[in-house]
């Protein structure tokens, strides 16, 4: 259960604050992740996006070329552009911001979302305030310490799991770090989409706790959910997600393609984020970068 | 007047190439710009997106906030995420596509559009196969040359204009550069939404000539659409669009945030842009950052 | 103030029930209807939708040609489609549906909306269980009455001019009858939007309750609300809204075009109108029609 | 094969009609209509819209329940809506219009698509200019006179069915008339949609030449595309379209529910049917309505 509000607000960064972990992106984060990339290799984290892609019931994805009518002048000049209509704050690879969470009627920092949503967005704690990353990034391969290709479909990763695939990989994690974690389910994406959405092996709140103890901005994984679904204690929803946004303001993304940084064993790297300024927004559908 | 099919394709990378100047972007141009970074201190370039921002006529931008049923379990979890319509791929800060522009029936390197168009987007060409961008960023501020804030509205940047800046900054541009031109229109935006729109200083083809020359990567500028418009000869309509992604796959970006780069003086530092993987989109509403 | 909950509930067509007043749409109601067609003459009360017509802040329209990629076959087939993004419930010539408004937690018949509103629509009440509808038409020509063009702004219609209006026209009003009211207001559409959208000339809720006891089916008007906008009892909030849909069930349609029969003084009519069936909506775009 | 351009232009309604068979519309139809309403009893025909229907692929139809967030005022008014995106022209029980169907560059009258299309809508022959009809409708139940539930999914329906047809109903067809065509087709509907759309049972180009030569204004079915699919001559695509729609301007209407209407056997009734005014729109989701 998470903390009551006089507990957990107001946040270590103040009562008015509205970023969160983002309070961590300093310009020493920038250089420690800089002398992490050691010969220029970048691996690209994010999804390709479809309506054919994985989505939770209900929500949609469609792109509609729009060609003009051209064409104009000697050069004989055309145009083309495109409509998309969806989610796009929680579609394919995407980044969490801090109004995606409630717990009862509460936002991150304690802000009562009635009093600042809008049809259009949310006026405190929209994603536009997050700014952009680039930090430290560490890949905690829990499939690969199990030895399996997919962990089991309802697998929770516990602190033991995370030490041991520290270890494994022999690094630390700590302030300002963006730590993916590997569960191998990305693999199912686009190859067998139903299961892939059905449920989930991922973080438990123990996990969690540890991740949040080490002060870390954000949390990854190549799941729909970064948690386990369903969550073995069926009186909590969703609760990873509660305890890290909502009470520390640590940002999530989904839907992380880790095959290659897991193939090549690269297991600390710099790693970029840079979430669409959507004013108001609860998150971006992202395309992350890894650079070794 | 662009160079006709046979002098202008097949592309530099082959006949096959969906990619152009993105193909310069290889671990060593990384390291490049890796080694840009002296103090770690972030520029975020995109600028926010919602409704009011300035579009061309008949687009869009719409964000509805969708908020889920709860609360559930006995954390009260709520969850809130938003619908958005608008032209992804030329909204706000853009990155343009090598789909974007035709000449004639032509995309670049010579595909027919009629041949590669789907309602759902491009079969080749599309803003996915862009990948993702880490490379030397180099700002010339054009305006801060002539000693003003901004450039009168019809002004077209010429190539002594960016020889002088790039002696001002005391940079030299060259191969897979990220060369970022700074207008001043960029104050307009959100002040002036209609004089922002209605035409604007930019580069000429002279100008875009002695870029692509130099294997420049991307040309972004603080404008809507990177060249002059309307464009002084008005036989051609813009021309350097074409010239640019059609005839030399160099990457452009539209209205990027050039005021905290030229108020500090940085003219070179790692610049970093990852567009939305858009199956067959032409572009894509990003979120670029630099980093000195 | 409406009735509370135990005065109001259940509806006069029982606690089940989520038609209302369009339970009155009886086969003699429809023989009625068809008896006042005298010359055949048809009316059409709907307005075009385009992005440019008024609306309510935040509300957008958008429609978008798709066009497909033919040509196909020996007849060169082509064909044409086009998107379209908007609030389409509460659009141009509008029917409100019992989804539409709340009183406190309340739907129409007391149905707690947190208990049927999905993200996707309304399992109770949406649009799709009115029907069509097709009864006698009346026109109330109010602004004739008073002799003006248009009815000042903020002007609230009472029951001695809706007396009025009727002996003028020579017509009583009475069950299952569509009464639409004439306040001028329309004719500011497209040619004064701002000012159209900022208040409104209308009923109050003495003339609604006036007409809620002649039991008449639907209630519209050539303003965008019906009622008077803003309410002169400032502690209300779209009073008539609430006491006519909620309270009673009875359907408003909002910006209809009224000034062709009021030219001809055409003030009884046989009166049609069926909306999108919306599964779960809370209105439709629409365009009726009266014949005469 | 369609007449070339220069036999069926200008279109008898001459060069500058935008309206073909609308034109058919006036009042002595209205009239002979409403003559054909003896009991009262009307009949639905449209089918509800959701996400779950039946539809072309490419296509999408998306609503999203818009919450305001009231309460606002002493009667604690709160108000819901909805965002809708979908193909509205051609999604569900649908009007077809005279810009939905080219042959080769051209729409009815042979009006040039290159010059009329714009991205937000069509300059001529939207369907804002169809108008409303009020018309006599005819139901000739070929799958009844057949003997069977549903007609074969390849069957074309020939000018001997429509004159069996006639015959069983005791009804002839002509000018002005809405011609419904039942295959039983529409049992599929929600049921087997994925067969529903592959192919269907409908008329061919004899059938429609039948039509066409009585001066019909309305052709529809329960069916996807009123015309059999794939089409036998597999060198011609949607012939029937282009033959209706563009060269005879008569209108189709789709996915209709004729259950009703053929189960209580009703073969001669007054029809209306009214498009949403979709300014350029090249056609319209509907709720048609028979009486009798």
């Amino acid at each position: 259960m998470p903390p009551p509000p006089d507990k957990r607000c107001p946040s270590p960064w103040g009562a008015d604050d509205e970023r969160g972990a983002a309070n961590l992106q300093t310009p020493d984060v920038v250089l420690r992740a800089t002398k992490l990339i050691r010969d220029g290799r970048m691996y690209e984290l994010g999804k390709v996006l479809d309506r054919s892609i994985p989505m939770s019931p209900g929500r949609t994805f469609t792109l509609n070329v729009q060609r003009t009518s051209g064409p104009n002048g000697r050069n004989l000049q055309g145009g083309n552009e495109e409509t998309v209509f969806t989610e796009l704050g929680q579609m394919g690879t995407q980044f969490d911001g801090l109004a995606h969470q409630q717990l009862g009627p509460h936002l991150y920092n304690c802000v009562e979302a009635e009093k600042v949503v809008r049809r259009s967005g949310f006026t405190k704690l929209g994603v536009e305030k997050a700014g952009s990353f680039f930090t430290r990034g560490v890949l905690l391969d829990v499939a690969a310490l199990k030895g399996v290709d997919i962990l089991p479909d309802d697998y929770m990763i516990t602190v033991a799991d995370l030490e041991a695939a520290m270890k494994a990989a022999n690094v630390d994690i700590g302030k300002a770090d963006a730590v993916l974690i590997r569960t191998g389910w990305g693999r199912l994406w686009g190859v067998e989409n139903a299961r892939f959405m059905k449920g989930e092996p991922g973080i438990g709140l123990d996990a969690a706790d540890f991740l949040a103890n080490r002060n870390v901005m954000i949390v990854g994984s190549d799941n729909w959910a970064v948690e386990v679904r369903p969550y073995p204690d069926k009186g909590l929803f969703l609760p990873v997600h509660g305890f890290l946004l909502n009470v520390n303001g640590i940002y999530l993304i989904e839907n992380l393609d880790l095959e290659a940084l897991a193939r090549d064993k690269v297991f600390e790297f710099a790693f970029m984020v840079a979430p669409l300024k959507l004013r108001g927004g609860t998150g971006s559908s992202v395309a992350p970068i890894a650079v070794r």
